[in-house]
């Protein structure tokens, strides 16, 4: 038994290290290749794509599961979610998976000229290309409750959309209304244009974030257009982020990914190389990013310690800014067009939006062709503003481009859950408050990684949270953390 | 028949692509990775390996290699190299490769030790485990004139010890006098000890490489610890370098490198993820990287062109000196003990002594024992001075504690054929001369391309000389370029 368990920690450690081998490249692609490497990079990164499917999918991974589920029970280790994994690969045939990833490729140029030209017409039929495909991969599977269930749990595995739905109308009742009364509160914010001198940013944004936890020996921070965190194993965390000189979106970008990379870097040793050395599900690591950029980084008590540094970094940009003109400024919540540069509580609408929309899309109520008009109606009844163009409406995001229905809920689920583990730690940790305004980190820090980050993908998302916040996604403590938010800084 | 070879090129690309990721991976690792990414990076380096040999050594390769060597012919492709490569790869059993391996990783750090402490006695051990393995893979063949032959073959394919030997012969027989009749000519060469402010040498290294090819759109240049040059495709080429305030050798060094990078990026496109898309030799790679850093970059129309803004570039260091003072600095001909940091001419010397050591090793008649004694008694009747400790004799080159042995030769063997395909390229490009002088290179890298480059490794390297400079290697060309450039350097 102990050598058939040997066997099978040997296989997937392979295709492990195959996965991660893909994960590297993909990032030395996007941060340090020269241009012209594109194609033959893009071969490379099908073969090993292809060789870990291959190795995964065997009969013989399968044979040895079976058998060794119940002596693994005896171990510390725990394989239910790869006997899962495993299930779900077979089920999809190799030639729609390629088809799939052929017709990713081809769309996503045709998406970007699109969205340019603000000319979903010419998007349309890659995109009724991309729901059919996806509909046939729907089909491979059974024992979902509805199609979509098939969709969110490559992402958020083991989530249904009912629930998914119940969460995000509770979210929607309170923040419609909440949005109308307090966002939108004008202050003068005409020095968030800079000057911001982007060596400033980088030497401050490594400051901030080797406070968190970045530990050099560990972590790289490098520049790319559209930031990221990978990583190749459990000590060698790749963050990206991107400087604008009249832009500070960087710092915050910065902790965003920091919180990523923690908890990457945080799972336990003894499940490196293993299929449980990850992160459990997009959600949870959003939550992550999401604490550590929002719940620390636009706190109070981070900035009580840090604005003073911070002013003196950038004397053009904030010499007449006192600190409560700053905090108000990176905490305004006015709606706007474009999800990436959403605040912190509209954000959820404009992806509520989405959910809707890819549910009607796979309900197979919604004709793709009047997925515009849908989009511009619901975004002005959601957000109160009219969409001018389809460039900032429904041509914004590639993920649709590239098939990846599914995981846009799993931002907002990473905010909601992002405050149920936040008070969590508050309850533990009573004086983060003072430790965070003596510019102290690694206790939160800690808490994390042995509450959360340590697991990996030990149990499923829904056990981890469990786990972590004693019970089941609950949208009550993010609405009343925004309410408490948005109401102080409203005007008296 | 066309649908077999098409199996048989797919499946050697998947092996190209896992090949290519691998140089990656190690690229990444010295470059880049943070330093405790090590251990895991070192098994996914190692997996990959194993899955890449395993795929390559299958019995199916070998049916598609026999059943295709006939309709091969018709086409523009030619696979004896592989069937070569497979026959070889087949007949070492995994056992001694992974043996071999696991030696040489334990003992670097041995090494490294025994190098510092100048204690030969520590690190005996492992070379005599390195050696033993070492014959024991010789073992896995035969065919071969002697022993020797079997460790040339892995750099050098085809070449005979005998035929190095007395291309080494007749070297040391015209450069041992030499160099004590003209070498050692002193001159005041103390400004050689800066300062080079080191963003100055990165620009104008740049600048430099620019000229001869260096196109940003496929290559990189880095800073690492031991320079070297990798590459990941024929597009995304990976150059190295270093830089000390107190030493401007990074400027050669860049050049070097950039040699063996424009062969690479050199090689026909329509060999891209074959097995074919390589320099051919380890020789004749060395060739190119000598051929641009000595013949060119240490040449006088070269400095005629570019002393004046290097002087204006670095105007502390060499305000005071003119041309030729610099000039003959970076030629001056003067025994030293370190391989890494000796002259054009005495380097060959060094490369003579290992050669020969590694010949009376592998021939049986040396004890390792004596192997110290031997090299000091035999590096003073070459280069006329004595070896004070072994940690800059016997123990400087780490190669022999990886099992590395047969590899130094062609280094020499690259100095040799870089000067016989020079006289070649001379031949053809009349007024390149003119062209240094204007600072114009790309005749040159045409030239080289069309002749050399492109052919990768579609021909053996006897073949590929052959082609290039119409005979086989041959040391008199060198010699006389040695002579003349020395004797012209000599007082009157």
């Amino acid at each position: 038994m102990r050598e058939r368990y040997e066997e099978l920690k040997a296989r997937l450690a392979t295709i492990h290290d195959l996965r991660r081998a893909q994960e590297l490249l993909f990032w030395d692609q996007t941060v340090m290749m020269p241009p012209k490497g594109g194609p033959v990079r893009g071969a490379q990164l099908t073969t090993i794509d292809r060789i870990a499917h291959d190795l995964f999918v065997s009969d013989e991974i399968g044979r040895l599961l079976d058998d060794l589920a119940p002596y693994e029970e005896s171990l510390d280790y725990d394989s239910d979610g790869t006997r899962r994994d495993w299930e779900k690969s077979r089920r999809v045939p190799s030639e729609l998976a390629s088809e799939m990833v052929g017709a990713a490729a081809e769309a996503h140029d045709v998406w970007a000229q699109a969205r340019a030209e603000s000319n979903f017409a010419l998007f349309l039929p890659h995109l009724e290309r991309a729901v059919e495909l996806k509909r046939r991969y729907i089909d491979c599977f059974d024992g979902y409750d509805e199609p979509y269930d098939a969709l969110l749990d490559d992402y958020e595995p083991g989530m249904k959309t009912a629930e998914v739905r119940a969460v995000f109308e509770e979210l929607k009742r309170e923040l419609v209304p909440l949005i109308k009364d307090v966002g939108s509160v004008e202050g003068d914010d005409a020095f968030m244009a800079g000057p911001w001198p982007t060596d400033a940013q980088h030497a401050f944004s490594l400051q901030v974030i080797e406070r968190f936890g970045f530990d050099p020996r560990s972590f790289r921070l490098d520049v790319t257009v559209h930031p990221f965190a990978a990583s190749s194993a459990t000590q060698d965390i790749r963050l990206t982020t991107r400087y604008s000189p009249d832009d500070i979106t960087s710092l915050f970008t910065a902790m965003h990914e920091c919180g990523h990379g923690l908890y990457e870097h945080g799972v336990s040793p003894t499940l490196e190389r293993t299929p449980l050395c990850h992160g459990v599900s997009s959600a949870l690591h959003e939550s992550q990013s999401r604490l550590w950029e929002n719940l620390v980084g636009r706190s109070r008590p981070f900035w009580n310690h840090f604005y003073p540094s911070f002013q003196a970094a950038f004397p053009e940009a904030l010499a007449d800014v006192d600190q409560e003109r700053w905090y108000r400024a990176i905490n305004r919540v006015k709606p706007s067009y474009i999800r990436v540069d959403a605040d912190e509580a509209t954000y959820n609408l404009h992806i509520i939006l989405r959910f809707e929309l890819e549910q009607e899309i796979f309900g197979g109520s919604l004709d793709l062709r009047d997925l515009p008009e849908l989009w511009n109606a619901r975004f002005e009844e959601y957000l109160g503003i009219p969409v001018p163009n389809d460039t900032v409406g429904v041509l914004q995001d590639v993920h649709w481009s590239g098939g990846g229905f599914g995981y846009f809920p799993t931002y907002s689920l990473g905010n909601i859950i992002s405050v149920q583990i936040w008070e969590r730690a508050v309850a533990d940790l009573p004086d983060l408050h003072d430790q965070f305004e003596a510019g102290e980190f690694q206790e939160l820090h800690r808490w994390l990684r042995t509450n959360l980050y340590s697991l990996g993908r030990k149990f499923t998302p829904q056990e981890t949270l469990e786990r972590v916040v004693g019970g089941p996604i609950d949208a009550r403590p993010y609405v009343r953390y925004l309410r408490e938010k948005l109401t102080a800084l409203a005007p008296a």
